[in-house]
């Protein structure tokens, strides 16, 4: 089924668009899981890596009825070497079993066969000694068109193949993020976001859903909606992916320019609100409560 | 000691500024390598896994007195997951026990303390239950600056502190390429390109080795010579990392303006051209030679 089906049914399923980041930090996590994986593993990345995640099982089992999607940060379990990456598997499969629909964050670009290799890795399946394997259980992942079409096609095709969605990267949340994709083109007086903007739209016109939008998703931070707005008009069939909220400053009127105006169309980024929930107002501790603290959050 | 100094002694040494791109890949394997995988693992991506490392360990030890330095590119390790992830590692920890520095391909990015832990995880150390740990044995990865300064900053910290460097994409040797990197700023009167190379100038400028480079690098290819030429001038502290040659159509004579007069400031990569020249002439058959054609190669 195509991906922006699953994921506009979804949505609608659960009455949200938010999508909970799962965002492991060592010295984050709550003192009691690590205690336990230490004695269990030793000070090893390995105990890391299980503390990781039975952490996300935790959250997970906290909100698989109240959103849509789960989106984990690659790099968090990257910096654990292949200990973490086994940790990300873990945790996507459990999402996945729990219903969730999964965004791996890597923001992912390359060309060629090496694209392809990311597409075959992420969304598509490998080649193993004559069987077709799919290695992850994810349902979209984040990339970075700094490289033109050439790094993003590799990528639209295993997401038709599949039922797949990628998200590249058109107006990331951060200060410094106009650094590149605020200048303005001299020929098409259009900032560099803005012509990202409509690659994008080209680039999913043959990849809608049912729906009405594409497999071709956008980044579209939160912190800067006047920005947002316009991009919205330039990307109408785009599902926009809404980094920045909480954390980084954007609020919900912030967010509002990212959906259409029927209200769909966005899928709002929340991590650290939620996931480290438990050690607000100085309840640092040993964080027992970590679940049911992301479920209220 | 700091990165530049480290390869820019490593050239010198051996005399030669070709990087071997460690590009393992399933169907391109020697057959007799896959068959003792399986036979020992199964059918599975340990045994794939398996393989990667005995065919990257046969390269390493027929270049390692004719090269400065490898370049792992990491899509096709995470291809087969944390197995992959694993045989990454042991290709890395080999390549520098055998005297070579270690690029890992990864064009990562993003922000804040996500980019840290891209940062801690590649090129650091790791807190793990308060003992620091270098979980990769790599010298340097390449980077995506399309988010920014806050995106680059964390990677050059680290850097500074433990003597790696990094190699921001400024123009890529991909026809596409100019999709982005060719768009002509109103302001500025330059290229994004060259804006990216104005950048990598500036970020690298207070990070410069004794032999006059920075750790802050450039990804240009070699497919583009008269603008390679161009910002070889924007960049004249900065080493290059030169994808391109050879089988994406770049010449020995397209890679010469990526280095400076003196013939410095350049690593050009030879990946398929190398590892793969067992399989050249029609003799794919079982590749038991592959290390010695790599060599001759």
């Amino acid at each position: 089924m195509h991906f922006a089906d699953r994921l506009t049914a979804a949505i609608k399923k659960k009455n949200s668009a938010i999508c909970v980041g799962l965002d492991p930090q060592l010295p984050k996590l709550p003192g009691f899981l690590l205690a336990k994986m230490k004695a269990e593993h030793g000070p090893t990345l390995k105990a890391a890596a299980n503390a990781y995640v039975e952490f996300n099982k935790g959250i997970i089992d906290a909100v698989k009825d109240l959103v849509p999607a789960v989106k984990p940060q690659l790099a968090f379990y990257e910096e654990l070497g292949h200990e973490g990456m086994w940790a990300f598997e873990e945790t996507c499969r459990y999402a996945r079993a729990a219903g969730l629909l999964v965004i791996a964050d890597g923001k992912r670009n390359d060309i060629g066969s090496t694209a392809e290799a990311y597409a075959r890795g992420f969304l598509g399946k490998v080649e193993l000694f004559g069987e077709n394997k799919a290695v992850q259980e994810v349902d979209a992942l984040t990339v970075n068109a700094y490289l033109g079409l050439d790094g993003i096609s590799p990528f639209i095709k295993v997401c038709d193949e599949e039922g797949k969605g990628i998200f590249v990267l058109v107006k990331t949340s951060n200060p410094s993020s106009g650094d590149v994709q605020d200048r303005v083109i001299a020929d098409e007086k259009m900032s560099i976001s803005e012509l990202m903007g409509h690659f994008v739209e080209s680039w999913g016109s043959d990849s809608l859903g049912e729906c009405g939008y594409s497999s071709v998703g956008a980044v579209v931070g939160a912190t800067f909606p006047a920005q947002a707005a316009k991009l919205r008009k330039i990307m109408p069939t785009s599902i926009f992916l809404v980094p920045g909220y909480g954390s980084q400053g954007g609020s919900a009127e912030d967010v509002r320019p990212c959906f259409n105006e029927d209200g769909s169309g966005a899928l709002v980024v929340n991590a650290r609100g939620i996931i480290f929930a438990f050690a607000k107002d100085g309840g640092v501790g040993a964080g027992e409560n970590f679940a049911d603290a992301a479920r209220s959050a």
